[in-house]
């Protein structure tokens, strides 16, 4: 596999502290030494001073400078463009992380299941936008619950039947719930029909005693990774345009449109042109992944550079005996195994796999950078930084390679 | 896609209460009204007596009628071959399934590292192999505090070097630590080359004053996948050759072969063969997955039905509106990206997928068995179990469909 020299060079210099070394005399930190220490100092963004070479391997870690920087270009872009940045936490599930997008401009924070929701509120969070239609009697009553207590949280419906299912449970528990109408884009994956049928739910829920209509939502899951920012724009442009007619129906019903949100970090420059889109749904920029460098950007046809490789996995190489290649400890239980395969930063000639469960491979190509002895670490750019980041319980919060805070990934396998 | 007939009867068949149903009066558990049910009654194994059913979804379930036969088919086969068996935990992270192991013959423990040792040991399993070597200094100091308070705890190594350090960190410690050479199948991946090389690293462990030589290992992971009893058979006891031979050679060195442990699920009744070896480091046929099944066994060449599909997660359908195909709330983070795809157990001419992160998407073929509607529950074999396991903090050990006991998957992502 080659690569195009800008990909590479971006690969290589992106974020901070792009060499990779380790320090002479490493001592070495376990997971819950970390936390515990964490704790004892205070809490969270509490200095912790440690080197990040120190962590035991696999870990997970988010590289604060660039984390920040990525927040400030997306608040900075939306602004200038009239809309807002409603951020979605199933990429982080961190409270933490929620808590920075909140303090610097985001109108919300979306999240994916209840239980998400849940856990942000236990931290603190209480502007919150479940993306995810409820269908069954125990989800709704869990949503009711938490309703009663959150009055930031609204909701979705995409059919008729669930709407008064809505309804009747919020009269149950003796609150008016927030609820958006989730509108399809042409997937077909969630949503109801845009148009009339999307008018008529929309008008339902504005009419049913338990509910309150705050707008619609449309997430075009489809477009985010389309390659080429013309390609990703004209399309995204297209399927959204069904939405963006539905809320002038809305509009002329005298429907609340004040809620009309969409879009993520592949079309986040792209989705304000779409009349009456109030906000974008935006994940994965907080960390970038190799699956969004590949799409390629507005300015360069091959690197989304718009964001920083913010989020990296530390891993240790275990077994260095064998000619062209090595096995490091971080597969596919610390990775995933989604492709593009996670990336060496810092380095070139490799291509690093994570298809064992519990090993990683590495391959030298014949220009390898340099290649690695036993104890030796390195630092992978994530493949798909949301299932990834769903396999810890904490990450490393470091800049310039020091460990400043452990921050628990609370709601780490909440799926329901 | 297409499914040979016999392939489709044993999916649909398998395991018990093949019948997808729902109750009509479905009241519903969140898994954390569940863990503290099972608590207050007195932790696990106690029965709980609800429908699987009730549960809220994602949920991963473990059928206890499949479970048990799968442990005795496997305990029942090795033991009239004369080995033992030695189940890898990595499989299933669980303390209760190790106990129920470990109760019903098998030798002792495998797992895949020390954090997975350090949380099993705490529950009280103190036959523990770790299969992995560890290389850095704080991985090696863990393991050897383990091995202070656990003297069935026995670790691998692979290189001098390697043996070097942990001897000294054994004489640190004050303890006498127990190692097995891992010795390399023809993989690569990790271990030591088989021959004079293994041999000389055997006779530096046996010298080195802080440990002591317990034989060797050689996990052959190339093979246990491949498809076809025959192919399969051929090419395990080649690749097991050299390792066998090996063997010999620590024997005529006067070195101790106590353990000589290999093998895994696909060829647990095929390895035996190998001259000296003691046991099967088994995993998957706990659970048995989709990816497993289409290996085909000594009996069948399309199906491998040794053992019993007994692991399945338990997903919603949100969304029906659209003809030829429903999305459900169990996607990649609920049941990985592993192929196979997930199954839907007791149905036909069904396509799962679980490309998304959130959601799981069923495409319906021209024969399929039914459709879904809104809010109707169904079961999905595992693709495969390893990976699925680590996504989830319990598992519902369910009955004829009433749950039994809900597990702690208490090594979920111990991936250090």
């Amino acid at each position: 596999m080659t690569m195009p020299f800008s990909r590479r060079h971006f690969l290589q210099t992106a974020g901070a502290g792009a060499a990779v070394w380790v320090p002479s005399a490493v001592h070495g930190y376990t997971g819950a030494e970390m936390a515990r220490r964490a704790e004892q100092s205070g809490g969270e963004l509490t200095p912790l001073g440690l080197s990040m070479w120190d962590l035991d391997t696999p870990a997970l870690v988010v590289d604060l400078d660039a984390l920040e920087a990525n927040i400030a270009t997306m608040q900075r872009t939306v602004t200038s463009n009239g809309i807002a940045s409603r951020p979605h936490a199933k990429t982080h599930k961190c409270p933490a992380i929620a808590r920075m997008q909140l303090e610097t401009g985001s109108v919300g924070i979306c999240v994916a299941k209840v239980s998400e929701a849940q856990v942000l509120f236990d931290h603190g969070i209480d502007k919150l936008l479940l993306t995810t239609s409820n269908v069954t009697p125990l989800k709704i009553r869990r949503a009711m619950g938490l309703r009663k207590w959150c009055d930031g949280f609204v909701q979705t419906t995409d059919t008729a039947a669930n709407a008064r299912d809505l309804s009747a449970a919020a009269e149950a528990a003796g609150v008016v719930a927030d609820v958006v109408v989730d509108v399809d884009p042409g997937g077909h994956r969630t949503g109801i029909t845009p148009g009339v049928p999307a008018l008529e739910l929309a008008q339902l829920v504005d009419r049913l005693p338990g509910l309150r209509l705050r707008g619609m939502l449309c997430y075009d899951g489809g477009s985010q990774h389309v390659k080429g920012f013309e390609a990703r724009q004209a399309q995204t442009l297209e399927r959204l345009a069904a939405a963006a007619e539905t809320r002038e129906r809305f509009q002329r019903s005298g429907l609340n449109t004040e809620i009309f949100s969409g879009g993520g970090t592949g079309t986040y420059n792209i989705d304000h042109q779409t009349p009456g889109l109030t906000d974008v749904q935006v994940g994965s920029y907080v960390f970038m992944d190799a699956q969004y460098i590949d799409i390629g950007g507005a300015d360069d046809p091959d690197v989304y550079s718009d964001f920083q490789p913010a989020l990296t996995i530390l891993a240790t190489v275990l077994n260095a005996q064998y000619a062209g290649r090595a096995t490091t400890d971080a597969g596919a239980k610390a990775c995933t195994i989604n492709r593009p395969w996670s990336r060496i930063k810092g380095e070139s000639g490799m291509i690093y796999t994570s298809g064992s469960d519990e090993f990683g491979s590495i391959r030298y190509e014949a220009d390898a950078s340099r290649t690695y002895a036993v104890g030796d670490k390195l630092e992978l750019i994530v493949s798909h930084c949301d299932p990834v980041v769903n396999l810890y319980d904490q990450m490393y919060a470091v800049r310039n390679g020091i460990v400043e805070a452990v921050w628990a990934i609370a709601a780490r396998g909440r799926s329901t």
